[in-house]
């Protein structure tokens, strides 16, 4: 399979705000792990949160602010993040371009939870 | 974890033609599956041969032509591909610019080999 990204269609997470996501290989096209990229757009953030599984991901555009198990870091186009299975998360973009990145995730079962910030 | 791109330690591909490879989430940061960059210098190419694993790709950089199990692309920056385990598969560069793709794996026994093209 050889598909262009932007071919992909695009769904609004409800738990974010202006958060879009892109699923480019799902638990059905592949055996072992799906790979997603999520578009927040200027001004959007995801609320802290836990998922069940690890989180494996690449930034493809903008900047973000990104809180990891407590601790800050400012993202940006060109950074690798790994976010482990249980550690709490959030996003909030920085300036005026999209933030877009790529994560991947194992084909387990999921569950968000919002945590209080 | 969170590491700009360009940091991690490239190491030669013994296989390739002017080929690189850096790995960014490795088996032992991760449970599940492991994130390389790799790259091919202008010129560059990885002969056809298979994996006992499949791979998912995000082309980054550049052009390439690659076959895949017998089908023939031209594969450029924004395209995802999806190579299925055992199909067999080869790489080579288009124009000037370094061909770079990120290519995930699963943490299983994996053995490349060789097939005549």
């Amino acid at each position: 399979m050889v598909k262009n990204i932007d071919t992909f269609k695009k769904e609004k997470i409800a738990a974010g705000k202006d958060t879009f996501m892109q699923v480019l290989i799902s638990a059905d096209d592949a055996p072992n792990f799906a790979m997603r990229r999520f578009t927040i757009e200027p001004g959007g953030s995801m609320p802290m949160h836990t998922n069940l599984v690890e989180h494996e991901q690449l930034v493809l555009n903008g900047r973000a602010k990104v809180i990891i198990g407590g601790k800050e870091f400012e993202v940006k186009k060109d950074d690798v993040v790994f976010i482990p299975a249980g550690a709490p998360h959030n996003y909030k973009t920085i300036g005026n371009e999209a933030f877009q990145f790529l994560c991947l995730v194992p084909n387990k079962e999921d569950k968000i939870e919002l945590v209080e910030e």
